[in-house]
Protein backbone atom coordinates (compact mmCIF):
# COMPACT_ATOMS: atom_id res chain seq x y z
CA UNK A 1 0.00 0.00 0.00
CA UNK A 2 1.24 3.16 -1.10
CA UNK A 3 0.42 5.83 1.55
CA UNK A 4 0.44 9.66 1.70
CA UNK A 5 0.62 11.45 4.68
CA UNK A 6 0.32 15.49 5.01
CA UNK A 7 -1.26 17.62 7.51
CA UNK A 8 -2.07 21.19 8.45
CA UNK A 9 0.02 21.50 11.69
CA UNK A 10 3.35 21.72 9.40
CA UNK A 11 5.96 19.07 8.13
CA UNK A 12 7.56 19.28 11.28
CA UNK A 13 5.00 18.18 13.63
CA UNK A 14 4.91 15.74 16.38
CA UNK A 15 1.44 14.19 15.13
CA UNK A 16 3.30 13.56 11.67
CA UNK A 17 5.63 11.59 12.73
CA UNK A 18 3.88 9.58 15.16
CA UNK A 19 1.79 9.06 12.23
CA UNK A 20 4.21 8.17 9.81
CA UNK A 21 5.87 6.26 12.06
CA UNK A 22 3.06 3.68 12.88
CA UNK A 23 2.18 3.53 9.17
CA UNK A 24 5.76 2.61 8.16
CA UNK A 25 4.70 -0.77 9.32
CA UNK A 26 2.17 -1.65 6.91
CA UNK A 27 3.37 0.57 3.67
CA UNK A 28 5.02 2.75 1.90
CA UNK A 29 4.65 6.20 3.17
CA UNK A 30 5.18 9.07 1.23
CA UNK A 31 5.20 12.97 3.16
CA UNK A 32 4.11 16.04 1.50
CA UNK A 33 3.21 18.75 4.19
CA UNK A 34 2.98 22.40 4.48
CA UNK A 35 6.14 24.02 4.94
CA UNK A 36 4.42 25.95 7.54
CA UNK A 37 1.24 25.52 10.45
CA UNK A 38 -1.85 26.00 7.71
CA UNK A 39 -4.33 25.44 10.33
CA UNK A 40 -7.99 27.10 9.91
CA UNK A 41 -7.19 27.27 6.54
CA UNK A 42 -10.26 25.44 4.89
CA UNK A 43 -10.45 23.94 1.88
CA UNK A 44 -7.95 26.93 0.42
CA UNK A 45 -5.82 25.93 -3.08
CA UNK A 46 -3.34 28.05 -4.43
CA UNK A 47 -3.91 29.31 -7.40
CA UNK A 48 -2.52 32.38 -8.43
CA UNK A 49 1.28 31.84 -7.14
CA UNK A 50 3.87 29.03 -8.22
CA UNK A 51 3.85 25.58 -5.57
CA UNK A 52 7.27 24.71 -4.39
CA UNK A 53 7.89 21.09 -2.93
CA UNK A 54 11.46 21.13 -1.04
CA UNK A 55 13.21 17.63 0.34
CA UNK A 56 13.38 18.14 4.06
CA UNK A 57 14.16 15.23 6.89
CA UNK A 58 12.13 14.45 9.11
CA UNK A 59 13.28 13.68 12.57
CA UNK A 60 13.79 9.85 12.15
CA UNK A 61 16.25 10.68 9.26
CA UNK A 62 13.49 9.72 6.35
CA UNK A 63 12.81 12.13 3.29
CA UNK A 64 9.65 14.28 2.99
CA UNK A 65 8.82 16.91 1.19
CA UNK A 66 7.89 20.85 2.68
CA UNK A 67 5.52 22.80 0.33
CA UNK A 68 4.41 26.44 0.40
CA UNK A 69 1.23 25.65 -0.50
CA UNK A 70 -1.98 24.45 1.52
CA UNK A 71 -2.66 20.73 2.60
CA UNK A 72 -5.37 20.31 -0.41
CA UNK A 73 -2.17 21.56 -2.31
CA UNK A 74 -0.11 19.02 -0.76
CA UNK A 75 -2.45 16.45 -1.79
CA UNK A 76 -2.17 17.63 -5.55
CA UNK A 77 1.15 18.04 -5.49
CA UNK A 78 1.67 14.20 -4.45
CA UNK A 79 -0.83 12.84 -6.58
CA UNK A 80 -0.08 14.70 -9.76
CA UNK A 81 3.31 15.70 -9.33
CA UNK A 82 5.70 14.41 -7.32
CA UNK A 83 5.52 10.64 -6.92
CA UNK A 84 5.67 8.28 -9.67
CA UNK A 85 3.95 5.59 -7.35
CA UNK A 86 0.07 5.72 -7.85
CA UNK A 87 -0.75 6.66 -4.46
CA UNK A 88 -3.73 4.23 -2.85
CA UNK A 89 -4.41 5.60 0.38
CA UNK A 90 -4.19 9.83 1.89
CA UNK A 91 -4.26 10.04 5.84
CA UNK A 92 -4.19 13.32 7.26
CA UNK A 93 -2.48 14.24 10.91
CA UNK A 94 -2.44 13.43 13.50
CA UNK A 95 -3.99 16.92 14.06
CA UNK A 96 -3.43 18.94 17.01
CA UNK A 97 -6.90 19.65 18.42
CA UNK A 98 -10.58 18.58 17.84
CA UNK A 99 -11.91 18.39 13.93
CA UNK A 100 -15.41 17.99 15.14
CA UNK A 101 -19.05 19.65 14.13
CA UNK A 102 -19.27 22.51 12.37
CA UNK A 103 -15.61 22.96 12.62
CA UNK A 104 -14.80 20.32 9.75
CA UNK A 105 -14.99 22.96 7.46
CA UNK A 106 -12.33 25.45 8.54
CA UNK A 107 -10.27 22.44 8.94
CA UNK A 108 -7.07 22.00 7.17
CA UNK A 109 -6.55 18.69 7.50
CA UNK A 110 -9.83 17.83 6.83
CA UNK A 111 -9.62 19.40 3.89
CA UNK A 112 -6.53 17.88 2.54
CA UNK A 113 -8.27 14.19 3.00
CA UNK A 114 -11.63 16.38 0.87
CA UNK A 115 -8.83 16.97 -1.73
CA UNK A 116 -7.76 13.20 -1.99
CA UNK A 117 -11.04 11.91 -2.01
CA UNK A 118 -12.19 14.31 -5.10
CA UNK A 119 -8.79 12.76 -6.64
CA UNK A 120 -10.30 9.33 -6.50
CA UNK A 121 -8.36 8.09 -3.74
CA UNK A 122 -9.52 6.61 -0.29
CA UNK A 123 -8.87 9.44 2.32
CA UNK A 124 -9.57 9.77 6.01
CA UNK A 125 -8.35 12.83 8.48
CA UNK A 126 -7.32 11.96 11.98
CA UNK A 127 -7.33 14.55 15.23
CA UNK A 128 -6.50 14.56 18.62
CA UNK A 129 -9.34 15.82 20.42
CA UNK A 130 -7.18 18.13 23.20
CA UNK A 131 -6.14 21.68 23.30
CA UNK A 132 -3.27 21.36 25.71
CA UNK A 133 0.24 22.22 24.10
CA UNK A 134 1.58 18.39 24.91
CA UNK A 135 -0.18 15.61 23.17
CA UNK A 136 -0.05 11.68 23.37
CA UNK A 137 -0.40 10.49 19.71
CA UNK A 138 0.13 6.65 20.79
CA UNK A 139 -4.03 5.52 20.12
CA UNK A 140 -4.73 8.08 17.23
CA UNK A 141 -1.26 6.46 15.03
CA UNK A 142 -2.56 2.89 16.44
CA UNK A 143 -5.91 3.50 15.51
CA UNK A 144 -5.00 4.94 11.95
CA UNK A 145 -2.96 1.50 11.46
CA UNK A 146 -6.07 -0.55 11.84
CA UNK A 147 -8.41 1.92 9.89
CA UNK A 148 -6.08 1.87 6.75
CA UNK A 149 -5.91 -1.49 6.81
CA UNK A 150 -10.15 -1.64 6.77
CA UNK A 151 -10.29 0.26 4.10
CA UNK A 152 -7.58 -1.84 1.86
CA UNK A 153 -10.03 -4.78 2.58
CA UNK A 154 -13.44 -2.76 2.04
CA UNK A 155 -12.61 0.38 -0.06
CA UNK A 156 -14.75 3.50 0.90
CA UNK A 157 -17.91 4.09 -1.13
CA UNK A 158 -17.00 6.95 -4.31
CA UNK A 159 -16.65 10.52 -2.82
CA UNK A 160 -16.70 10.06 0.81
CA UNK A 161 -13.48 9.70 3.34
CA UNK A 162 -14.09 9.65 7.29
CA UNK A 163 -13.37 12.09 9.84
CA UNK A 164 -11.96 10.54 12.87
CA UNK A 165 -11.45 12.72 16.52
CA UNK A 166 -9.64 10.53 18.99
CA UNK A 167 -10.05 11.78 22.64
CA UNK A 168 -7.12 12.80 24.47
CA UNK A 169 -6.63 10.12 26.83
CA UNK A 170 -3.74 7.18 27.14
CA UNK A 171 -4.69 4.38 24.97
CA UNK A 172 -5.74 2.55 28.33
CA UNK A 173 -8.78 4.99 28.64
CA UNK A 174 -10.35 5.09 25.46
CA UNK A 175 -13.67 3.19 25.98
CA UNK A 176 -13.97 2.13 21.95
CA UNK A 177 -15.09 2.91 18.86
CA UNK A 178 -18.29 4.69 17.46
CA UNK A 179 -19.37 5.61 13.67
CA UNK A 180 -20.98 8.78 13.83
CA UNK A 181 -22.79 11.88 12.55
CA UNK A 182 -21.11 15.20 12.39
CA UNK A 183 -22.76 17.24 15.76
CA UNK A 184 -23.00 20.72 15.86
CA UNK A 185 -20.17 22.94 17.74
CA UNK A 186 -19.63 26.36 17.27
CA UNK A 187 -17.01 28.73 18.52
CA UNK A 188 -18.63 31.27 19.96
CA UNK A 189 -17.50 33.78 17.82
CA UNK A 190 -15.52 36.89 19.52
CA UNK A 191 -13.39 39.86 18.78
CA UNK A 192 -10.44 41.43 20.44
CA UNK A 193 -10.49 44.68 19.62
CA UNK A 194 -7.31 46.64 20.45
CA UNK A 195 -5.51 49.44 19.30
CA UNK A 196 -1.55 49.84 17.92
CA UNK A 197 0.60 52.35 18.88
CA UNK A 198 -0.13 54.57 15.83
CA UNK A 199 -4.06 54.89 16.95
CA UNK A 200 -5.31 52.71 14.66
CA UNK A 201 -7.53 49.71 15.17
CA UNK A 202 -6.98 46.14 15.08
CA UNK A 203 -9.04 42.59 16.39
CA UNK A 204 -7.77 39.30 17.55
CA UNK A 205 -10.65 36.58 16.04
CA UNK A 206 -10.53 34.27 19.09
CA UNK A 207 -13.82 32.41 20.97
CA UNK A 208 -14.82 31.10 24.45
CA UNK A 209 -14.94 27.11 24.37
CA UNK A 210 -17.30 25.87 22.08
CA UNK A 211 -21.10 25.33 22.49
CA UNK A 212 -21.28 21.86 22.46
CA UNK A 213 -24.20 20.35 20.81
CA UNK A 214 -24.00 16.80 23.02
CA UNK A 215 -26.77 14.88 20.77
CA UNK A 216 -26.56 11.05 20.95
CA UNK A 217 -24.71 9.54 18.24
CA UNK A 218 -22.27 12.65 16.92
CA UNK A 219 -19.05 12.80 16.79
CA UNK A 220 -18.85 15.77 19.48
CA UNK A 221 -20.77 13.55 21.72
CA UNK A 222 -18.82 10.28 21.44
CA UNK A 223 -15.52 11.77 21.59
CA UNK A 224 -16.74 13.12 24.72
CA UNK A 225 -17.85 10.14 25.72
CA UNK A 226 -14.61 8.81 25.80
CA UNK A 227 -14.83 6.63 22.32
CA UNK A 228 -12.54 7.05 19.03
CA UNK A 229 -15.16 8.67 16.55
CA UNK A 230 -15.47 8.18 12.65
CA UNK A 231 -17.45 9.95 10.76
CA UNK A 232 -17.86 9.35 7.21
CA UNK A 233 -18.35 12.63 5.62
CA UNK A 234 -18.78 13.55 1.70
CA UNK A 235 -18.79 16.67 -0.71
CA UNK A 236 -22.47 17.18 -0.92
CA UNK A 237 -23.85 19.92 1.01
CA UNK A 238 -27.11 20.19 -0.23
CA UNK A 239 -29.79 20.48 2.82
CA UNK A 240 -32.14 17.75 1.08
CA UNK A 241 -34.83 18.63 3.55
CA UNK A 242 -34.94 22.28 2.62
CA UNK A 243 -35.62 21.78 -0.63
CA UNK A 244 -39.48 21.58 -1.19
CA UNK A 245 -39.23 24.26 1.89
CA UNK A 246 -37.66 26.93 -0.09
CA UNK A 247 -39.44 25.63 -3.76
CA UNK A 248 -42.61 26.44 -1.60
CA UNK A 249 -41.73 30.20 -1.03
CA UNK A 250 -42.16 30.65 -5.35
CA UNK A 251 -38.48 31.39 -5.74
CA UNK A 252 -39.18 29.78 -9.04
CA UNK A 253 -41.92 31.85 -10.20
CA UNK A 254 -39.73 34.62 -9.85
CA UNK A 255 -39.10 36.60 -13.30
CA UNK B 1 -33.32 45.63 6.51
CA UNK B 2 -29.80 45.60 7.58
CA UNK B 3 -27.66 43.89 5.11
CA UNK B 4 -23.98 43.01 4.81
CA UNK B 5 -22.07 42.44 1.56
CA UNK B 6 -19.01 40.56 1.28
CA UNK B 7 -17.31 39.12 -1.74
CA UNK B 8 -13.70 37.16 -2.02
CA UNK B 9 -13.35 39.30 -5.22
CA UNK B 10 -11.77 42.39 -2.67
CA UNK B 11 -14.11 45.35 -1.92
CA UNK B 12 -13.11 47.40 -5.34
CA UNK B 13 -14.76 44.19 -7.48
CA UNK B 14 -17.41 45.19 -10.25
CA UNK B 15 -19.49 42.22 -8.74
CA UNK B 16 -19.74 43.74 -5.32
CA UNK B 17 -20.99 47.53 -6.41
CA UNK B 18 -23.69 46.14 -8.58
CA UNK B 19 -24.90 43.61 -6.18
CA UNK B 20 -24.88 47.37 -3.72
CA UNK B 21 -26.33 49.36 -6.19
CA UNK B 22 -29.38 46.78 -6.40
CA UNK B 23 -29.84 46.19 -2.60
CA UNK B 24 -29.44 49.79 -1.87
CA UNK B 25 -33.03 49.95 -3.25
CA UNK B 26 -34.41 47.87 -0.30
CA UNK B 27 -31.81 48.22 2.81
CA UNK B 28 -29.11 49.92 4.64
CA UNK B 29 -26.17 48.06 3.19
CA UNK B 30 -23.10 47.62 4.89
CA UNK B 31 -19.87 46.81 2.98
CA UNK B 32 -16.73 44.38 4.43
CA UNK B 33 -14.73 42.90 1.87
CA UNK B 34 -11.29 41.83 1.53
CA UNK B 35 -8.75 44.07 0.33
CA UNK B 36 -7.56 42.50 -2.41
CA UNK B 37 -8.39 39.22 -3.89
CA UNK B 38 -9.05 36.04 -2.08
CA UNK B 39 -10.47 33.39 -4.21
CA UNK B 40 -10.32 29.92 -3.54
CA UNK B 41 -9.60 30.26 0.02
CA UNK B 42 -12.17 28.29 1.46
CA UNK B 43 -13.47 28.54 4.70
CA UNK B 44 -10.36 30.02 6.15
CA UNK B 45 -10.30 32.00 9.25
CA UNK B 46 -7.19 34.21 10.62
CA UNK B 47 -6.12 33.30 13.94
CA UNK B 48 -2.50 33.93 14.26
CA UNK B 49 -2.34 37.55 13.04
CA UNK B 50 -4.42 40.71 13.74
CA UNK B 51 -7.11 41.26 11.54
CA UNK B 52 -7.77 45.21 9.98
CA UNK B 53 -10.92 46.85 8.56
CA UNK B 54 -10.10 50.17 6.87
CA UNK B 55 -12.64 52.36 5.62
CA UNK B 56 -12.60 53.40 1.72
CA UNK B 57 -14.47 54.58 -0.85
CA UNK B 58 -16.69 52.90 -3.21
CA UNK B 59 -16.71 53.60 -6.92
CA UNK B 60 -20.14 55.11 -6.02
CA UNK B 61 -18.41 57.68 -3.41
CA UNK B 62 -20.36 55.18 -0.61
CA UNK B 63 -17.95 54.27 2.59
CA UNK B 64 -17.13 50.94 2.59
CA UNK B 65 -14.45 48.73 5.04
CA UNK B 66 -11.28 46.68 3.42
CA UNK B 67 -10.08 43.93 5.56
CA UNK B 68 -7.02 42.01 5.34
CA UNK B 69 -8.76 38.82 6.44
CA UNK B 70 -10.56 35.77 4.63
CA UNK B 71 -14.07 36.85 3.79
CA UNK B 72 -15.43 34.63 6.44
CA UNK B 73 -12.89 37.15 8.66
CA UNK B 74 -14.92 40.19 6.97
CA UNK B 75 -18.08 38.36 8.03
CA UNK B 76 -17.10 37.69 11.90
CA UNK B 77 -15.89 41.57 11.82
CA UNK B 78 -18.86 43.01 10.16
CA UNK B 79 -21.19 41.59 13.17
CA UNK B 80 -19.30 41.06 16.03
CA UNK B 81 -17.04 44.18 15.83
CA UNK B 82 -17.64 47.11 13.35
CA UNK B 83 -21.23 47.87 13.34
CA UNK B 84 -23.64 48.77 16.10
CA UNK B 85 -26.77 47.87 14.16
CA UNK B 86 -27.82 43.69 13.49
CA UNK B 87 -27.18 42.54 10.28
CA UNK B 88 -30.35 41.08 9.33
CA UNK B 89 -29.06 39.01 5.96
CA UNK B 90 -25.49 37.95 4.86
CA UNK B 91 -25.40 38.37 0.92
CA UNK B 92 -21.50 37.39 -0.40
CA UNK B 93 -20.89 37.82 -4.03
CA UNK B 94 -21.88 38.77 -6.66
CA UNK B 95 -18.99 36.48 -7.70
CA UNK B 96 -16.79 36.45 -11.05
CA UNK B 97 -17.42 32.71 -11.54
CA UNK B 98 -19.27 29.45 -10.88
CA UNK B 99 -19.70 27.96 -7.50
CA UNK B 100 -21.11 24.80 -8.45
CA UNK B 101 -20.88 21.16 -7.40
CA UNK B 102 -17.91 20.35 -5.78
CA UNK B 103 -15.99 23.12 -5.94
CA UNK B 104 -18.29 24.71 -3.44
CA UNK B 105 -16.15 23.94 -0.49
CA UNK B 106 -13.14 26.21 -2.57
CA UNK B 107 -15.12 28.69 -2.81
CA UNK B 108 -14.53 32.14 -0.18
CA UNK B 109 -17.88 33.88 -1.62
CA UNK B 110 -20.01 30.51 0.05
CA UNK B 111 -17.58 30.21 3.12
CA UNK B 112 -18.84 33.55 3.97
CA UNK B 113 -22.23 33.17 3.62
CA UNK B 114 -21.49 29.61 5.42
CA UNK B 115 -19.97 32.13 8.20
CA UNK B 116 -23.36 34.31 8.02
CA UNK B 117 -24.93 31.36 8.92
CA UNK B 118 -22.91 29.65 11.67
CA UNK B 119 -23.28 33.35 13.21
CA UNK B 120 -27.30 33.13 13.35
CA UNK B 121 -27.69 35.49 10.24
CA UNK B 122 -29.65 34.37 6.74
CA UNK B 123 -27.23 34.49 4.48
CA UNK B 124 -26.82 33.34 0.62
CA UNK B 125 -23.69 33.58 -2.07
CA UNK B 126 -23.92 34.76 -5.46
CA UNK B 127 -22.00 33.87 -8.06
CA UNK B 128 -22.45 34.60 -12.03
CA UNK B 129 -21.12 31.34 -13.71
CA UNK B 130 -19.17 32.80 -16.52
CA UNK B 131 -15.38 32.65 -17.04
CA UNK B 132 -14.66 35.45 -19.47
CA UNK B 133 -13.02 38.63 -17.91
CA UNK B 134 -16.11 41.15 -18.63
CA UNK B 135 -18.96 39.68 -17.10
CA UNK B 136 -22.86 41.38 -17.24
CA UNK B 137 -24.04 41.34 -13.29
CA UNK B 138 -27.70 42.69 -14.13
CA UNK B 139 -29.41 39.91 -14.03
CA UNK B 140 -27.59 38.07 -10.83
CA UNK B 141 -27.89 41.77 -8.98
CA UNK B 142 -31.81 41.80 -9.77
CA UNK B 143 -32.42 38.49 -8.58
CA UNK B 144 -30.10 39.21 -5.17
CA UNK B 145 -32.72 42.06 -3.96
CA UNK B 146 -35.76 39.23 -5.00
CA UNK B 147 -34.33 36.63 -2.92
CA UNK B 148 -33.38 39.19 -0.44
CA UNK B 149 -37.23 39.85 -0.40
CA UNK B 150 -38.13 36.37 0.19
CA UNK B 151 -35.72 35.26 2.86
CA UNK B 152 -36.75 38.25 4.81
CA UNK B 153 -40.62 37.30 4.34
CA UNK B 154 -39.94 33.75 4.15
CA UNK B 155 -37.16 32.80 6.82
CA UNK B 156 -34.52 30.55 6.16
CA UNK B 157 -34.19 27.26 8.06
CA UNK B 158 -31.73 27.31 10.73
CA UNK B 159 -28.24 26.64 9.48
CA UNK B 160 -29.14 26.62 6.25
CA UNK B 161 -28.21 29.02 3.70
CA UNK B 162 -28.35 29.30 -0.01
CA UNK B 163 -25.84 29.28 -2.88
CA UNK B 164 -27.07 30.96 -6.30
CA UNK B 165 -25.47 30.56 -9.37
CA UNK B 166 -27.03 32.77 -12.54
CA UNK B 167 -26.04 31.85 -16.31
CA UNK B 168 -23.79 34.23 -18.01
CA UNK B 169 -25.83 35.77 -20.51
CA UNK B 170 -28.38 38.81 -20.67
CA UNK B 171 -31.05 39.24 -18.30
CA UNK B 172 -33.69 38.73 -21.48
CA UNK B 173 -32.20 35.08 -21.98
CA UNK B 174 -32.78 33.98 -18.41
CA UNK B 175 -34.75 30.98 -18.55
CA UNK B 176 -36.43 30.93 -14.84
CA UNK B 177 -35.01 29.91 -11.20
CA UNK B 178 -34.51 26.37 -10.09
CA UNK B 179 -34.19 25.25 -6.83
CA UNK B 180 -31.97 22.47 -6.96
CA UNK B 181 -29.15 19.95 -5.77
CA UNK B 182 -25.47 20.43 -5.49
CA UNK B 183 -24.07 18.36 -8.45
CA UNK B 184 -20.56 17.08 -8.92
CA UNK B 185 -18.26 19.15 -10.54
CA UNK B 186 -14.71 18.76 -10.66
CA UNK B 187 -11.67 20.52 -12.28
CA UNK B 188 -9.31 18.09 -13.80
CA UNK B 189 -6.42 18.67 -11.77
CA UNK B 190 -3.61 19.26 -13.63
CA UNK B 191 -0.14 20.17 -12.30
CA UNK B 192 2.65 22.78 -14.96
CA UNK B 193 5.82 21.47 -13.72
CA UNK B 194 8.26 24.14 -14.38
CA UNK B 195 11.99 25.24 -13.54
CA UNK B 196 13.32 28.17 -12.29
CA UNK B 197 16.15 30.20 -13.33
CA UNK B 198 18.45 28.65 -10.77
CA UNK B 199 17.42 25.29 -11.26
CA UNK B 200 14.98 24.54 -8.73
CA UNK B 201 11.05 23.30 -9.67
CA UNK B 202 8.01 24.73 -9.21
CA UNK B 203 4.33 24.15 -10.07
CA UNK B 204 1.33 25.85 -10.98
CA UNK B 205 -1.96 24.07 -10.24
CA UNK B 206 -4.29 24.40 -12.92
CA UNK B 207 -7.42 22.26 -14.55
CA UNK B 208 -8.70 21.46 -17.86
CA UNK B 209 -12.35 22.36 -18.19
CA UNK B 210 -14.20 20.92 -15.43
CA UNK B 211 -15.72 17.37 -15.90
CA UNK B 212 -19.63 18.39 -15.61
CA UNK B 213 -21.55 16.08 -14.15
CA UNK B 214 -25.34 17.05 -16.13
CA UNK B 215 -27.97 14.88 -13.70
CA UNK B 216 -31.10 16.49 -13.92
CA UNK B 217 -32.04 18.70 -10.88
CA UNK B 218 -28.41 19.95 -10.26
CA UNK B 219 -26.90 23.24 -10.19
CA UNK B 220 -24.79 22.56 -12.93
CA UNK B 221 -27.35 21.54 -14.66
CA UNK B 222 -29.81 24.18 -14.33
CA UNK B 223 -27.29 26.58 -14.85
CA UNK B 224 -25.81 25.17 -18.44
CA UNK B 225 -29.63 25.06 -19.47
CA UNK B 226 -30.22 28.72 -19.20
CA UNK B 227 -31.88 28.56 -15.13
CA UNK B 228 -30.78 30.62 -12.40
CA UNK B 229 -30.24 27.98 -9.45
CA UNK B 230 -30.56 27.86 -6.20
CA UNK B 231 -29.41 25.23 -3.72
CA UNK B 232 -29.72 25.23 -0.31
CA UNK B 233 -26.20 24.02 1.64
CA UNK B 234 -26.16 23.25 4.97
CA UNK B 235 -22.68 22.54 7.09
CA UNK B 236 -23.32 19.00 8.04
CA UNK B 237 -21.18 16.98 5.71
CA UNK B 238 -22.21 13.92 7.21
CA UNK B 239 -22.37 10.91 4.28
CA UNK B 240 -25.52 9.23 6.13
CA UNK B 241 -25.56 6.34 3.18
CA UNK B 242 -22.13 5.03 4.75
CA UNK B 243 -22.87 5.06 8.20
CA UNK B 244 -23.96 1.57 7.90
CA UNK B 245 -22.01 0.74 5.64
CA UNK B 246 -19.10 2.05 7.30
CA UNK B 247 -20.12 0.22 10.75
CA UNK B 248 -20.72 -3.13 8.79
CA UNK B 249 -16.53 -3.47 8.28
CA UNK B 250 -16.47 -4.15 12.20
CA UNK B 251 -15.13 -0.64 12.95
CA UNK B 252 -16.61 -0.53 15.99
CA UNK B 253 -14.91 -3.76 17.11
CA UNK B 254 -11.29 -2.24 16.76
CA UNK B 255 -10.13 -2.51 20.18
Amino acid sequence: MNILVTNDDGVFAEGLLALKTELDKIGNVFVVAPDRPRSACGHSITLHKPLRAEKVVLEDGSAAYASNGTPSDCVTLAILGIFQEPIDLVVSGINHGPNLGWDLTYSGTVSAAMEGAILGVASFAISVAGIEPKIDYTAAARFAVDLALLIDNHKLPESALLNVNVPPVAASDINGVQVTRQGKRRYVGQLDKRTDPTGRDYYWLGGDLPEDDLKEGTDVKAVADGYISVTPVHLDLTDEASIEAIRAWGVEQID
